[in-house]
């Protein structure tokens, strides 16, 4: 029998795209969804591509009955989401999205999102959501933090080479290219189509991106000592996708095969052949990251670009292969779409 | 046990969509993939979004051994199609995806595609592909062809309409508009990125459009004397998706009625609220087809809009569907895929 | 000695694709620019790709010291234009971009924008901008009210048709396909950019946009009596450009020669050879409007299809057309700039 | 009077862009246009947006009458050029926007190029054109060398940088993200709207591309010693536009007043206040190039980002703003229209 599922903050782009994989899930069913501002409503009225599924009607979350709810998503928006979860019943499991849980210090939290952490209980148990590093500790896991987008994808190029000691660690920059869902369904002047379609601009350059809280934090304890990147996003003008061209120093060879091995056995990380480079066209809708490693002319140096979509193994698709192991299935379970070409 | 499946012309987009779509399907496996001038590749190489599948290698088609394949699409360039066909065995099931069988009449044929028909023995056997409206045929059928993607749309709005006898069989226009994908992966100037991005323009306006001939063909058919449609295409800045607007004279509400009681059992067919008008984004890389109906100001007067994936209901989902329908498995095995968005 | 402008409302996309066009106008020289909400900005903060301008600080329209201005162009929001310009001087040359004074039937005012007329000793006054048309008047004029962008495409189809006689007056259907950028810099969740590109919808069809308030006027003057055109608009994912698809009832030769004729010294107006259609990738930027015909297989319809910017000849470059007539300038001055391809 | 201009590749992006900027140049008119294999064609078939203007047919080069011709623009293919142009007469003043006059060291041709050069005594002439570097050599050369539009931006950004000893030389990466017209109008796959659009890739990274040819030429005759930057271009789903994403090490405030002093009086380059970054939509269709600086949190390094049209200020605008200092003229002449937006 099915587990049953209810998705907290339904009405934004990643509670849409939980609802899109759990469609063809065969072992989730969607028990409750909850939108407080269109309480009431039909999914098919905020998202009519999801017309054809038979769905809950939205509520507001204090109209949920969790009696009978297995696992729940939280996909609301940060700083909200530390008092809603406080509220929920303390033996519920929960994958949250948003970043309330993602950073261990309460300072680091304090620092990056300018407020003191509300719910540091939470935190203490609270699992690092990046599925192939934290496996063991989420399967046994209540509450698991959903990494960030671009911190999944830096993380996935790097972690292995930070690790093995194959680079230098004062040297790192993560150049990333970013479509514009990761900046949800906000209306904001910047994502109008008139202003974002054809061209590109960096922004928050220089080391003010909050994902660079999860990069702090997991370099240095990799390292077992502070790593501090550099990272630029840029915002481009397409729905879906983050490109990371990650520019290291240390022998290109060793680089790939670091990450060759490293990945070998995994089934949505990809390592492609030395000196090919990947496309966020290539990994579209679908939970595969694939990475690519070339050397540069000069020597000791060496860019690996990693690529995959911030909707789903970015966030929503990762919470599902997060939840698969949280209930004990296998972790792929539902997560084998194809991406969607052209 | 799954059924054996052999692809025909798997390089090109409906063919790389086939592999997409049976990639998560339960009772189908892939056994064999035919692409002339890329035999020996891997379709990984072709289709890098593919690479997480284990594929067959790409062959020549007199390099498949048909014996153990249970059904055969063939997704080649129209034209070679009747060739390639009549060289098959006479006892595969065949689900074709090209032009070349899609016209009863040798006559129409040779005046939409300008050259005599090749294989009139397997004309005469072919059962015209539109799944909701000739199931019991395909059902039996050895060979299908799937219907042009246009005239999928624009049949979907109008069948009912014409047999119910609600609306004037005199004026009708069908103003349509197109994705690129449509074209195909072929080399030409007009579907390059920097020409086609940004803009849109009409194409084979006023009669020429080959789709034509199966408006012709079935709309006469149903309405029992020769009926002629209005037929303008449209190019537009976006992969997938086609939307038919469609001019009708007739009684809105009668219209709309006539279409919801027609589609209400329908799985893939969605009929929205009278006055609602569907959008191509809703449909994305999925094998529905969203349907609205609104009155004029003018009295008698309808406007039919539907929506449908060119890529899948329009070619490779429809074929799947009809395939399922030929093999005796449920209608909608492996089509429940929810559409992608944003 | 140029002639001094005001511009007000110029932190809207017309108001700055006015300063784009007066940037390299040699008889016009920008005085004031207002902006309420952005009052004391510089236009380089509000529009950065005006930043090698030298252009006055944004200021409150009450501000603005109107003594030495010989010309005002008036690019605020619709209703609340009429309270604006009738607290201008009265001997100010205005031209106005806003709905507010297209339509001289006070009940055809109320019936399209839902109030009651606010300025109808104004509106008596007011010219009708499609300067093609009304060129003698707005030579004369002080108040012109510039016509919608769809409205204008339209009317460049169709007029000389319907002074003609060549067509059948009660059969024509105008479907629009119009860029982003007519909407405006609004933050409307179906403007952004995940919502809107990549795919297509129609909207508010059946008889419902405002700009039927216009065709109604001007075809039915143009007649003699009253004419109702169907027409139905969709948005497209492109920021710029309007392609308006218009089927009649008329010999289509007829129709072309008409159309090349009536034009034929029109230095804005291109009709095509008979046979070719036109594409909004062809004028975006400009302040050429290219119209095609083609005949359709049925006897005695035809096919206009008329393309053009809505920001320039739709509307801005449209004024400032206007503005020249109005100041005894040679029409097209400053307004010859070529279209942006690709 | 007007000085006359022939055009040799008018059927290319460059070509056409020269056309569209010369349409309204005050002291140029365009006495010969020519496209080999589209001889005997007008202009406005090949690019219909240059509808409007009266120009000469499409010639052979050999049918071109140079004796009237005082300066002729070369927008030929790479390596073809060097033919052409030895060929041309002697006394015509030329501005080439091919690759083949960039590189002064033969060995250095033959490397990035991959064939030797065929007119070394041509090269010992030719200029690089990177205008507002070498004015004084272009205003008296004959032949002038447009410079690669990567090769530009990042020459923008870097070269006072290089030349003020502020940055380590040695630790140098360019990070660009470019948009398709770059490509030229060629038919590839991957130039494909169905294939571009919706994603983005890294393409010839490594050290592969052959605009590093120019970077260590120049870079390295400003430092007085070998220079190699890091070049990693990106492919982005967008007609016009670059943006380099530059990483260096230096002290961030010095970096910024190094290019705003250097810049200063520059009509084309505008480095925006400390802090701020550029938009490629904000100089599309114009000769301008936006820079802006950003400190990174780690000191001593310094994020510098550059932005231009690559049709334009990369090739066909530079190209006549090196036409006018060769002619005599203000070097702004014809080339201050603004950019277009939205």
């Amino acid at each position: 029998m099915p587990f049953n599922i209810a998705i907290l903050g339904a009405s934004g782009y990643t509670g849409a795209e939980l609802v899109r994989l759990i469609a063809t899930h065969p072992e989730m069913t969607i028990k409750a969804l909850s939108a407080d501002r269109k309480a009431g409503m039909q999914m098919a009225e905020v998202f009519p591509f999801l017309r054809h599924l038979d769905l809950p009607t939205l509520q507001k979350i204090d109209e949920i009955d969790f009696a009978g709810i297995d696992l729940c998503f939280c996909a609301l928006p940060h700083a909200t989401t530390q008092q809603v979860i406080s509220a929920l019943p303390r033996n519920l499991k929960i994958v949250d999205l948003s970043a309330d849980f993602r950073l261990r210090d309460a300072a680091a939290y304090e620092k990056w999102y300018g407020q003191p952490h509300a719910a540091m209980d939470l935190q203490a148990e609270a699992v690092y959501g990046l599925t192939e590093f934290y496996r063991a500790e989420i399967a046994q896991a209540r509450l698991v933090a959903g990494t960030g987008c671009n911190a999944a994808t830096g993380q996935f190029a790097l972690r292995p080479l930070v690790a093995a000691g194959v680079i230098d660690l004062d040297d790192i920059i993560i150049d990333l290219k970013a479509g514009v869902s990761g900046a949800g369904r906000s209306l904001k002047e910047n994502l109008l189509h008139a202003e974002l379609s054809g061209g590109t601009h960096a922004y928050s350059a220089g080391g003010k991106h909050r994902h660079l809280g999860e990069f702090d934090q997991e370099f240095s304890k990799i390292a077992g000592r502070p790593v501090q990147v550099q990272f630029t996003p840029h915002l481009l003008p397409m729905n879906r996708g983050i490109l990371a061209t990650v520019y290291v120093k240390g022998d290109p060879s060793a680089v790939h095969e670091t990450l060759a091995s490293a990945y070998k056995d995994e089934p949505f990380l990809q390592v492609l052949p030395f000196g090919q480079l990947p496309s966020t066209r290539d990994i579209a809708g679908s939970n595969f990251c694939h990475l690519g490693v070339v050397g540069d002319r000069r020597a000791n140096r060496a860019i690996v670009v990693a690529v995959l979509d911030n909707l789903t193994k970015g966030s929503s698709g990762q919470a599902i292969q997060n939840a698969n192991l949280m209930l004990g299935l296998p972790e792929t379970t539902g997560l084998m779409l194809a991406p969607l070409f052209p």
